[in-house]
């Protein structure tokens, strides 16, 4: 043994005694995610490997590309590729640089395979590919993979690299060009560079530099699928291009490679793999299971089921996969702040995943708001949504604003909330013009000037409850700020929701739904419209209807059950939106959706709705829906999300939930609803814990009977950011009877009447 | 001597044989061009190499770097870089991938030099950098450039690579990141990134592949001022980035580089590169030249001053520098259209310079249109400018539109006029929103709704006007495709100017201008608005005043001249223009603006205005202004233009009068002024020639006395493009007074009544 061997071996020995040792001491959260949960079934999960917030999301893409996380349950595996999205609807984005093991003569065009023993685990992927006889082995720091193929023993053991590859479907994305080169027989880079998809996106390039851990015998290329042995590079003219790399595995039969990625360059691809500082996969594969279980171990359940904590801890890994953090990483601007993308959407993630992420990581929550703002610096709005260096598209409202509202009143640091504020203003007075799908409000000329968004524009509805919320948002912020002006316009604005209110529509006996209405006023005649009339984009109700939606009006919620004829009409109206069939036509609705009465718990417009009853102090009725929803909706299998996870949107409301209440998102407000495990220890950023014990709980004894918070009796159902920043002890009695507990506590504020002094 | 210097030596005799030959039979039309006319004096013409509608446009860049097309009369050379403009005003754009070839110990942040012997021919650009002693000759294909350096004896000859160099000033172009690599001993890469400049633009991306005659004996690399000898490349993390690389030239001085630049890759790069087959730079030089001299030559002077051939010649060669062709450089989308960039703006170019393209070269005008269309496809909107593969900045309307229209009337071929309508529509009904200034038509709303663009908008005047005309261009196209509804509705816009008239202002005697007017109908107070009132982005009238830019409705001057009084009226009106003095405030003006009266004719706003007497059949005063700026306006000197030449706009101008009309952009309408050579051949694309004769003519003899068109007694001081499209025999007789020529012939067209009959 060389002295280099008998120090690796003391290393070795010294990492498995630390790993033994972390291994008695802490909980390996980890092992309680499965990273398949949501995968199939529309929840488009991604379930191969990504580090928190990682711009490396590598993991199979599958035959005819069009499944939104690359995977697919059927069909044959067409590569690996490095950039993904969790959970998005509508069209594809991503799935660039695709890399894949071949046996035998290289083959540009048809490449894929058929797989087995496909398993996936917190950092680490793995698989075989069956036509060759490849075991596949792949892991990921945060702007690198590296990937272990198992060749059988030939000489002819490829790795193929295709520029040409992406995910395409509906809304498409398009191909612009590309470029490989091989720089050596154990080097190579390119890049692949796509326009379009879900965003509509201007082009963006993914760059890639790939090193193996033995030399090649042989290479070539390919362009527009002409295969060019021996040659070593292609340049760009707006063509498909691909490059391989051939092995002899006679002797030794794995080739490892790491393979760093940049939206920079390819120089900026090089630096990036060098994170990978290992040809042990394994070390890589630790430190990521290392980093997620730091982040998972944040909050530790006692009590519940196997079942219940893996649905948990799989929901809540989802919740840190994006915005993707690509500060170092931006092509357009040269600044000092940092840079998300991937919000995918803003109009998904404002109600549960980013209120998450502030209360557990509000250091990450402040810098993904930063980097909103300096998208307003740079690139003119704030995003709905973003990817690949592109905004777009808008789902309703500027929901940002709700981002820095949130930030605000939980006071997190880091956010130059003047700028934001600033922002938030352009929002609501700049038209975007042609862009209304890409940022900003569209109909805003209409909003501003009658006071709603007339039938000249498309989402109408939607658009108007939005923008009432975003308005709010806009005066909780400039309250904030001592901004009285502004405080005082945007309150007013706020209140715009009721001018599409139509008092005289009429559905099971309830009276008054918001209704589109035109630009002169008159109301859209029912026989052109019903409650249930639902839609996409050009919709005036965006994927909901009006008997949903007309429950959205999550800051002034006083006033809404004012309009809907007081608390008993609201309460009994609420129990027919969740009990009632739906009567619509199912075809208006998106293809996955999943209905509780009328209730499409399976996407996001429904998220706030079975937290209302705290509006009227009836917490039971909230905790029988909630648990409902929680044990009939989510399960451990591949289908087990009840609708697209949208960037772990799905995932947050099952977490927020399980542990009792529920953020009313952009407001210091959280809803009491009905915590699942006997004892929950959430561990904050600065070290503070809340605790939430609540005794007797099980799947019958739903309904809290009683609450102490730090000791002493506490009677409301909802609570404020404060009450648990600094930590707390919750401690709940639960039974299996509806009690009187908090039925009249105070109620949660709705549109503050006064601003704050300063 | 070996076989292939055998070989080379008969290639090169037979070279050296037919160039001879040539120079026999034809005449060195390059001769003429003197590069450096108008590089001073806010002329910013760009004095170094390109090739027709040339990608590179390789040249120095001076101190300070806040020159738009980088040289300075004074101040040292910081180096050549290889993209620029020609003649833009406002802030700078290019000025990308900068070489400085130096002598000693690298310094990164202090290597410029000043200059000595520096000359610019067609195809080459020399100069001495007397700091280090290093003789400098650059040339240039469309793609690549070939430098020499003659360095001293030395073993420390350095060429320095900056990715951190690019021009800035006002509006100024912010630095993104960029990389660079040393490949080799004879060749590195690299790119450099940059936003912003005068139209705001998105990043962009400039890759270059270099490779030497001779290796290099050390290099290194720099980040952020810091050295890093012997370390071979630098990744992107947003900062400045530079490398070098030093020869021993104590044996052999000269050393000689091969330059590709791409904005797609490096690889494309080194492909474009490879348009420099020979080492010899003479060679490339030749074949700019021989390029250059079929395009000057399609118009053969005879007669004439030495002095007004150079200016006539240097103004021709300028009008084909730009708009840049970039087909097959598209970093956006993948198309089998041509790509042209650098529109910079068709505020400029639709008057003058695309109507002598569509004059001379058609197809290449019906890419550049067709280019547009693309644009439009792919980018959203047709722009008014465009640069570094984004659009903007908007001057006033969305005069893409003319351009459509001009090669809608001339017939040329290879444009998809349907969708090219469907673009112009798309001009005229969509709002950009906040991309105003980007593209579309700012204000629309109210021009759509009250018929003027009101005071709520800036530019409100010159937009009001201009989208006037450009409606008319709409109305043009619908027309000749056949589509009534939509030439109706725009031939009706096409009047909104006179919603815009005030006929209540008064100045010098003259009743009614366009003024500025309030969204309530009102208008802006005198107190607060003159008829010389002038400014930039943010005024009514942009770059020019009211008293100017009233003339403006280039579609329907026979009402114009009805607002205005009547013809005599008009034509005293349109004498005080250019006789009375301009009385408004100076700072108001460009700084560079000169006056012929009150007319500016340093800028486009006043390009058409002489010509306007065709309109009443007064072309000897036409002749008299036009005669009176070719001749004091323009000279042989730097200084030689009189305002930013504006992509040759300033040249075309020049040229069309000198040869005797001039167009009315988007109308198949030429007016005629006054010929100044006594025989002028224009050599179609067709092989039709067009000959004008000139009898007589002369400094003095500026009137026309009489004309025949092929043959004929001609007596209209207009034409058709149908009249020489297929050739043409003018034969004019001048003298030195005014004569009743033309003076009852039939007028020009106005907006026609009546659609073609399909």
């Amino acid at each position: 043994m060389k002295k280099s061997g008998i120090i690796q071996s003391f290393i070795l020995f010294i990492s498995l005694f630390s790993t033994i040792g972390a291994q008695c001491r802490a909980i390996d959260y980890t092992s309680f995610v499965d990273p398949f949960i949501g995968a199939d079934g529309g929840g488009f999960v991604f379930p191969g490997v990504t580090m928190p917030s990682g711009m490396v999301k590598v993991g199979p893409d599958c035959n005819n590309l069009d499944q939104n996380a690359g995977w697919d349950a059927k069909g044959n595996i067409v590569g690996f590729s490095h950039t993904h999205l969790n959970g998005s609807g509508g069209g594809c984005k991503y799935g660039n640089i695709l890399v894949m093991p071949t046996v035998g003569k290289v083959d540009p065009v048809d490449y894929s395979s058929p797989r087995a023993n496909e398993t996936a685990k917190v950092g680490l992927y793995s698989v075989n590919l069956t036509r060759y006889n490849v075991g596949v082995r792949i892991s990921a720091t945060s702007h690198a993979a590296i990937h272990e193929y198992t060749f059988p023993q030939t000489d002819q053991a490829n790795i193929l690299f295709d520029m040409g590859s992406f995910l395409s479907s509906c809304e498409r994305q398009e191909f612009v060009g590309s470029e490989v080169r091989i720089l050596s027989d154990n080097e190579i880079e390119g890049y692949s560079r796509i326009r379009g998809g879900w965003n509509f996106s201007r082009a963006y390039t993914v760059y890639f530099y790939a090193k193996f851990d033995s030399p090649a015998t042989s290479f070539g290329t390919w362009k527009a699928g002409a295969l060019c042995p021996n040659v070593k590079s292609q340049f760009d003219s707006n063509e498909k291009t691909g490059a391989y790399v051939t092995f002899n595995t006679k002797g030794h039969r794995t080739i490892r490679m790491k393979l760093g990625i940049s939206y920079m360059g390819t120089n900026k691809a090089r630096h990036n793999a060098e994170e990978i500082a290992s040809w042990d996969l394994d070390e890589t594969k630790e430190a990521a299971a290392s980093t997620w279980n730091k982040i998972l171990g944040q909050v530790k359940l006692d009590g519940g089921s196997e079942r219940t904590k893996t649905i948990f801890y799989s929901s809540m890994y989802r919740i840190f996969f994006q915005p993707t953090d690509f500060t170092g990483e931006n092509p357009l601007w040269q600044s000092d702040k940092p840079y998300y993308g991937d919000y995918h959407a803003i109009w998904d993630t404002y109600r549960a995943t980013h209120p998450f992420i502030n209360l557990l990581r509000p250091t990450l929550g402040g810098k993904m708001v930063e980097s909103l703002v300096d998208i307003y610096r740079f690139d003119n709005y704030m995003p709905d949504a973003r990817s690949s260096n592109d905004n777009g598209r808008v789902q309703g409202g500027t929901n940002c604003d709700m981002l820095i509202a949130d930030a605000m009143v939980k006071e997190i640091k880091g956010i130059d909330y003047k700028t934001a504020l600033e922002a938030m203003k352009k929002n609501a007075t700049v038209p975007p013009g042609d862009d209304e799908r890409k940022q900003g409000r569209g109909g805003l000329w209409d909003y501003n000037r009658i006071g709603y968004v007339s039938t000249d524009f498309e989402r109408c509805c939607t658009r108007t409850l939005e923008y009432s919320a975003n308005d709010a948002a806009i005066a909780t912020v400039a309250n904030c700020l001592g901004d009285r002006e502004t405080y005082l316009k945007y309150k007013k604005k706020a209140s715009s929701w009721e001018n599409m209110w139509n008092p005289s529509i009429e559905s099971l006996g309830f009276k008054g739904f918001v209704w589109p209405r035109k630009a002169d006023g008159s109301w859209v005649d029912t026989t052109r419209f019903n409650v249930f009339s639902s839609g996409s984009l050009t919709s005036p109700f965006y994927e909901t209807f009006s008997w949903e939606y007309s429950f959205y009006v999550p800051h002034d919620m006083k006033r809404l059950i004012e309009k809907m004829g007081g608390k008993e009409i609201f309460s009994r109206r609420l129990d027919a939106y969740f009990t009632k069939s739906f009567t619509g036509s199912r075809d208006d609705l998106l293809y996955y959706t999943k209905l509780v009465g009328m209730c499409q718990i399976s996407n996001e417009p429904s998220f706030l709705a079975p937290s209302l009853y705290a509006y009227i102090n009836e917490p039971f009725k909230t905790a029988k829906i909630v648990r409902q929803i929680l044990s009939t909706q989510y399960d451990t299998t591949k289908s087990g999300v009840p609708g697209n996870d949208d960037s772990g949107s799905m995932g947050a409301w099952y977490v927020f939930h399980s542990l009792g209440f529920y953020p009313n998102a952009g407001q210091d407000v959280y809803l009491i609803s009905s915590p699942v495990y006997p004892k929950a220890t959430i561990t904050l950023e600065n070290g503070k814990q809340i605790f939430i014990t609540a005794k007797n709980a099980s799947e019958k004894n739903i309904y809290i009977q009683s609450c102490k918070l730090n000791g002493k009796p506490f009677n409301n159902c909802w609570f404020r950011h404060a009450d648990i920043e600094n930590g707390a002890n919750f401690e709940f009695v639960m039974g299996s009877k509806p009690s009187a507990w908090a039925t009249n506590g105070a109620l949660p504020p709705s549109m503050p009447e006064t601003e704050i002094e300063h």
